[in-house]
């Protein structure tokens, strides 16, 4: 049976559709539900029975949900490489030298760190996936897994659909419905049409999402417009892939058409700033997007295109990018950029009524972000409200203390309840080092831009 | 006395002219500076007597020096404005409304949020700094001082030049040589051209340096030039103060002319990139700065601007914003961030045969980052070395462990030894709560932009 919770004290940030905010406000966690809602000293009389959490001083928020993510190893070894020629000298013959054990590894440092640092939900797109529930089973993570599926004939060494349909059979909905598992397919560049008219028919026979890379560079969007005709978002719609199940991640350089068509199909797209910048993409125009009602998450990328999991870190970049591309600094508030890092999550999974807000009723993903730091200093309410602009431009990972999934306590003072961190630490430092040694006989020695294989 | 440290066991990378690191090095500090560096085991022997610091699993690297910074209290008030309304509906308000002792606790907790996330030296513009120099003192920060000085009339309620004078003569190297102080001029719509020249005659007097503030709105940078004919760098080129020992802040919109300028007097410029995204100013070109010699060093601005004083998240924005800039990824590396964020600022102070790397003889400012943690695995060293990498794009202040400034231990294990940090917090927020109270009757009604003053 679960634990009752009553997270009292702390200014909590409901992101429901009013955007209610609860100074001294108390959240009751029953059945791994919200239960209740309300002012702290009436809540504490009511629930006197309830294991309390005390949040004084401190703010109390939906967990964030990582919107793009491949779990991996490399953290910081491919560095300074534009997106493709990174893909093909450090990424590519990693996946053919990645073995199981090693991916496990990876899932387990790579949601470790999410948890520590508030997130309670990931989209991950990686390889032996199995591992990756097992990884989200061991720690509690909220998980949906989407393979990296790849069937043009020189990425054979990724996943296969095949794999990807057994996983579906096995994992989707399992750890009391945490794990989910979608389709995944890897790029434009790495998979044939079959692949996504495939993936179109599954999703649909077994009711789960879709999930592949939108382009990132300027050169990938133009030299598929030379080959098809059509602008990348338009070759998914062509492919059938596009509707409110689908995410795709960057989309970075978008035509008026591409945006109309995320826009009638009800796509969404896992914005990852950081890893566009650091590959050099470019800026996606998110805002655009936003005023048009797409539906935007955040995403972190994985830790070799970042080099961190920290979506608090990444809420930063998201509004800063937009004012700066616009230069307009009145353009995205924080409060929005909020949303987009819970509810915006939710909602491109399928999982906004059951998670992305505290409301009564929902699944009890909650975090607590303690502001009695100086960097987050003064803490202030009323006409000067800082705590939302705080926790977006002034705050970290390691400024949450407390994580909860489902109800359970995973993180607590700081410290992962669900898994050894040095255990899981010294498990990759070792997995990582094996893998970089065997990975050299697949390193190319010329490369080749990919659009050459479409 | 000052006591000897010897830091042992961490990756200690020296930012000297080789870009020397040493795996499984040591530091002796003695007498307050740095008197020894090599490998752990062979300096454990010679240096049995010294106070061990174990950095097994961390890095070990020169204090880091924020080039541009104004002590204030007013974080996350006064969110997405363009620059200028920013300006005179909530900074120059709040300048008219603060009082000295509110001066003191923005100082104490800007300094305190600064030391504990690793930051050793700062270049700070504020008011009422003999008060800051008390805070510099009492904490054991490193300080150069250069108060807000403005004399175009509807702003005279700023700082004046005789009390700039003052400030020199009473703690113009005082503190053990921790505190600084140089003349500091607000901004070419703050300042009449007399403060320029004047700014330009006692900092040859006294041999000091010059603070001010750089264009950073395009339309700021075009009303100058209609007015004078000239951009923003060749006007204080006119104005005599360029060269060495000149700091300017931001340069974010820069002509060729104005490019030449900086590099052909040796002006340094402080690098403030989320400031300049946040108030939507534009990203400036530092890589460009960089290739012509100019020297540069990163500031994080103030709290009211960033939201935090986060050197190494700064550190992060810059070359990310460069590599997207120019669509290049393989523009600024990680360890050239490194090297603006402590020899760029310490040469920009005219410290750098002082501080800015870790050199024996120099003085011990030193910090020690742990890297034994999620989101820095695995520590990789040899063909994939990451230390660097992750220091500047996966670590964030809150993983600085110990901070010596002069050879004495400011902060150890995370925790401030020079003040009581829930106390200081404390005094700021009953400042900014009698602060912003006050400020109410100078908030004006209507916003007129600045260049009509000029």
């Amino acid at each position: 049976m679960k634990k009752d919770y009553l997270i009292t004290g702390g200014t909590v940030l409901t992101v429901n559709s009013a955007n209610d905010i609860w100074h001294d406000g108390a959240v009751l966690v029953s059945g791994g539900r919200i239960a209740d809602i309300g002012p702290s000293a009436e809540l504490s009389v009511k629930y006197a029975g309830a294991d309390v959490i005390d949040a004084a001083g401190k703010a109390v928020l939906p967990g964030l949900v990582n919107l793009h993510l491949h779990s991996g190893l490399i953290r910081g070894t491919a560095e300074d490489m534009p997106v493709f020629e990174w893909l093909a000298k450090h990424v590519d013959p990693k996946h053919r030298a990645l073995k199981e054990p090693e991916a496990h590894a990876a899932s387990m440092l790579c949601y470790a760190e999410s948890l520590l640092a508030g997130t309670t939900t990931v989209l991950d797109m990686y390889r032996y996936m199995h591992r990756s529930a097992d990884a989200a089973e061991t720690l509690g993570m909220r998980a949906v897994l989407s393979p990296y599926v790849a069937d043009n004939p020189p990425y054979l060494y990724f996943e296969s659909m095949d794999k990807n349909v057994r996983l579906i059979e096995e994992r989707h909905e399992t750890a009391d419905g945490r794990v989910h598992v979608w389709i995944g397919l890897e790029h434009l560049a790495y998979c044939t049409e079959d692949a996504y008219k495939q993936a179109a028919k599954l999703a649909e026979k077994y009711g789960v999402g879709i999930h592949t890379h939108g382009e990132e560079s300027k050169r990938m969007a133009r030299d598929l417009h030379d080959k098809f005709g059509v602008w990348p978002v338009e070759l998914f719609h062509r492919r059938g892939i596009l509707g409110p199940r689908t995410v795709l991640a960057h989309c970075v350089w978008m035509e008026e058409a591409e945006l109309d068509l995320l826009q009638k199909t009800g796509t969404s797209v896992a914005h990852c700033p950081v890893s566009n910048l650091k590959l050099a993409s470019g800026i996606s125009p998110v805002a655009a997007m936003l005023e048009r009602g797409i539906n935007v998450g955040i995403g972190t990328d994985g830790v070799k295109e970042n080099n961190n999991l920290d979506m608090l870190e990444e809420m930063k970049f998201v509004p800063l990018l937009q004012k700066v591309s616009r230069l307009d600094a009145r353009v995205m508030k924080a409060g929005e950029v909020l949303r987009m890092a819970t509810m915006g999550g939710a909602k491109a999974l399928g999982l906004d009524r059951e998670i992305g807000s505290l409301e009564i009723g929902k699944k009890a993903d909650i975090i607590v972000v303690d502001f009695k730091k100086p960097h987050l200093a003064p803490f202030l309410t009323g006409k000067y409200d800082n705590i939302v602009s705080n926790l977006v431009y002034s705050a970290s990972g390691q400024d949450v203390d407390t994580v909860m999934v489902d109800g359970k306590l995973l993180v607590e003072g700081k410290r992962l309840l669900t898994g050894n961190v040095e255990a899981i630490m010294a498990d990759a430092q070792q997995a990582v080092e094996e893998l970089l040694a065997r990975r050299e006989a697949f390193v190319p020695k010329e490369f080749v831009f990919p659009s050459s294989r479409l």
